[in-house]
């Protein structure tokens, strides 16, 4: 592509309102314009690099046996009520009716439309295993639309099915669905790791996402330092031996102490002179228009995603002020498990037999001493409410954790039966007999994987695109336009480039040198070839490697003989030759 | 591919909503299924055809030098408010509210988005001209979505924009497109038409249509058997030399006559003993609120696309009864032009200057006779207001017209400034002037062709695809799998074409002979290749032509020889190559 008949609109300055690298950078670049919030155009430079993501996951899913179809974008509430999301599912949701008045929305994902599909298609185990794919424009409403494409309301998605006979099958279907994945994050040339994950909205019985590393991501990943374990922190448990010791303990009657104005966590330790992990924080909160207490180590954060997940909820919500007043009988600050005013107290696991601890005593200025949670507090249940921490022992093997961040740009889920139990998707097995099909979901942010890339890979000059999903992977940058010799070396090496079919885009642009370097500096070829009047003077033309910054003048006469070898290398340099 | 690990089901019966042949065929070859009305989704054999015919438009829209993009198919409704269309498009606009009730609707076309995005990204003369396009989802809430792909709600659809400085780059863009077009349809291997046509709810100065001929079609197509003038019935002017005798003739004063329950022109002619031809009829309509009166010749039919094309409205309706009894003071089927209570009267260009007529009296059982529309008709405007007929002269040279029935599958609009102007889409020429940009747009139906392909090619047996868009090109079909020479000799038939990257699908499943004839007709492969027991024995294996049914043997040892040039005759003969 000759860059003078193509359409690369660079800007000077960020976009108003982007927070985030990779939203300034795709808009300076002209990847992508916004067209309202969280919706945006792609532009020619953008629909590229979607375009070649999205051909590395059809031949990654193809090779492993998927088929491609399309299904709808406008979807029938029928299906969503029948699966029963359509009250479930939030305000992502986005529902509407037409001009008959009838129910639908738009697809956010296609559990319901691909179980319709299939339970009308198949009816005999020798029709199973089959796994579909699609890779189309999916829609969510967010509340709040932000970072580009990292979290937009329109965008495109590749999402799979499987339906298998059994539950064997299904974990294989599962497991090869994750080794695709391994392989296209692999071709993208990302940094990348495989998390244990939390099923949310999809439900099912496990999951794992695949997050891009990058330290302006939103998760929190958890990885052992000794073994292979790795999990969003979402969903990461927090497993505490036993102190045998402790839990033994005979500790005295409880006692109600004064404590004024002692509201925090912090204030209390200090007033008491106890160690914050002896006090017990009471969260209070409406569940299913219920009231409910967790009670969590005072050094700890409760996970709401545990929280949901435990409990198998969709949403909960913090007690106002004058709900936890009315519970507790008393101002907020000093609420206690005990005589508490609420349906149900779960504890987290790390409380388990604890002793000698301290909470509030549902009285202002005042907390309990010497409580011991056999003995006094009385707990429907104990769970794993809490966020693991980085000094916490790994949860499989105990060793030292680290603490990553990432993106989430793939998901995969074993559904087990919950849509096929929901929706009647069932097929006569060998032995005569009906049954569910189980199923698996899988998920690539197809459009969020440009997002996830720049926030990996930039600098303080632009984007830094691997060569597999660059727009263009080599740029010539032509520095002298009226030399005719400069002009006729850098001609002859796009058509050798062209002839070669590798994705090459000329700046032709009649612009001064430090204007194209920035421009492709900030669009991130992967390759740029610069030729020049003194370089071809020479017989020389300059390579640059955009990922390193290294240079290396290569002679024009070997040129042709001598580039695959260094287009090679920095192929092997992204790790993905 | 290998039959057996596809997903290829094909059905016995028609759907039972299907109306028209390609809707039966493309449910029952496998190719689609039914969401809900209008909403349909692609299985994989309908996705391969839909992105062959993706490819072929993509290829050939790069090749006229635009650039591709991709725009939202949710979109803001300021911007439509901005050009006017949120209150004059249809219902077929579905439009919603998001979780923060601002209006949105479903994208049937993107005129809009795509000035919105121009109008910020071009400033100079020195951007132009711009010709960009996408291929993508579309919605449109059809009153009465039907006939399969041919008319659905969501489609897939590739549509353009170009913008120029001037009048003249623009018509030289639209040209470009519609020899683009041409080579599309070409290449598709259709054989079809492009017709003048009328502008619609788009707008613009001048349109053609493309038109696939299919008898089936729901559009008439008028072309000249002597000159190239070929345009659709909706907008084919009817041009009939004015006869000077009869124009110069001096007719009796007005009388009025009896004509008891005489309502119809068949029964005013018979009982009057005149020509049909003699007999105005007077057509009521409501415009914009306003009673409005089209005169047109008793032997023709109004054409609403040019009454709102020549008034440049969008809706018109016909008078109730109630309202032609208010405004003719009679019962219905006496109304005339004169004395008649209406804001305003048109008459067909046929009746300019003529002579003698008969016209309702506005009085019931009465006619008037010996009216002249000169001396006794007072009309605001003549204007051409009804269809043509087959037996009118070409427009153009006077010659013989044809009728042909078309699908409309492309259609390129010059729009001029229309959008440009609602929405400000201007540029700095370079003589320092602000300009309006100068608009075309250009659409192709990209899954309605499918439909088109088959309206146009079929026979009893199924699908007859155009090798270009066929799902798969060429079928092997083993008949006798227990047959170790037979399987032998189809697989290496089989890798021998995949090697040479020929689109086969490989018929190995064990089932009936008849059975898998059956199918690889129904879905229309255009080569099947048949590897039979008494075949393989002689050393040949058998080549049908789907098109033509022609059958050919081919040595097997000649076959690696032979097989490409047997491939392109094939082509040749659907005119692609």
């Amino acid at each position: 592509m000759r860059f003078k008949n193509y359409y690369v609109p660079t800007l000077k300055e960020d976009p108003a309102d982007a927070e985030v690298i990779s939203h300034k950078l795709l808009v300076r670049a002209g990847l992508i314009r916004k067209l309202t919030s969280g919706i945006y155009s792609f532009l020619p430079l953008g629909l590229r690099t979607l375009k070649k993501i999205t051909q590395i996951v059809r031949e990654e899913m193809d090779r492993a046996g998927c088929l491609e179809v399309m299904l709808p974008v406008v979807q029938p509430a029928e299906l969503w009520q029948e699966s029963g999301r359509w009250d479930f599912y939030g305000k992502e949701l986005l529902r509407f009716k037409d001009r008959n008045m009838r129910d639908f929305c738009l697809g956010p994902t296609h559990e319901e439309v691909i179980t319709d599909l299939i339970r009308h298609e198949i009816r005999s185990y020798r029709q199973l295993p089959i796994n579909l794919y699609q890779i189309h424009t999916k829609f969510r409403d967010e509340i709040r639309p932000r970072f580009g494409l990292m979290r937009c309301r329109e965008f495109i998605m590749k999402d799979g099915y499987s339906f298998d006979r059994d539950d064997e099958g299904a974990e294989k279907s599962y497991f090869e669905m994750y080794n695709a994945y391994k392989r296209i994050f692999q071709r993208i040339g990302l940094r990348f790791r495989a998390v244990e994950a939390d099923t949310g909205q999809i439900g099912g019985s496990f999951s794992h996402e695949f997050m891009v590393l990058a330290d302006t991501g939103e998760d929190t990943i958890v990885v052992c330092t000794s073994c292979e374990f790795a999990s969003n922190i979402e969903k990461a448990e927090v497993k505490i031996k036993l102190n045998e010791k402790e839990s033994l303990e005979v500790v005295p009657e409880i006692e109600e102490v004064f404590t004024p104005n002692k509201h925090t966590v912090d204030e209390v330790a200090e007033f008491l002179n106890v160690d914050k992990s002896k006090i017990i924080k009471t969260l209070l909160y409406i569940i299913e228009n219920e009231p409910v207490a967790f009670l969590i180590p005072g050094t700890r954060e409760l996970n709401e995603a545990k929280v949901k997940s435990a409990l198998g909820v969709v949403e909960l919500r913090m007690a106002t002020h004058e709900e936890v007043k009315e519970w507790s009988g008393c101002e907020v600050g000093f609420a206690g498990p005990l005589k508490l005013k609420v349906k149900r107290i779960y504890a987290d696991n790390t409380l388990l037999h604890k002793k000698d601890l301290v909470c509030g005593a549902n009285k202002k200025d005042y907390h309990l001493i010497h409580v011991d949670m056999d003995r006094d507090v009385k707990v429907d249940s104990y769970l794993d409410l809490v966020n693991i921490e980085e000094t916490d022992p790994c949860p499989r093997c105990g060793g030292k954790l680290k603490f990553l961040k990432g993106i989430e740009v793939g998901h995969v889920f074993k559904l087990g039966t919950k849509y096929s139990k929901a929706m009647n998707a069932t097929f006569i097995d060998e032995d005569g007999k009906e049954k569910y099909m189980v199923m698996g979901c899988y998920g690539i942010g197809v459009s969020r994987i440009i997002a996830a890339a720049i926030e990996q890979n930039h600098d303080e000059n632009g984007i830094i695109f691997p060569p597999s999903i660059a727009p263009f992977e080599i740029i010539i940058l032509t520095l002298d336009l009226k030399d005719s010799k400069v002009l006729e070396t850098s001609e002859s090496l796009y058509k050798f480039l062209l002839n070669k079919n590798i994705d090459v885009i000329w700046d032709n642009r009649d612009l001064r040198a430090g204007f194209k370097f920035k421009d492709a500096d900030l669009i991130g070829f992967p390759i740029q070839i610069i030729v020049g009047k003194k370089g071809v003077a020479q017989g020389i033309v300059e390579i640059k490697n955009r990922k390193t910054n290294e240079k290396l003048n290569i002679s024009i006469s070997e040129f042709k003989e001598k580039f695959e070898q260094i287009r090679q290398n920095i192929w092997k340099e992204w790790g993905i030759l």
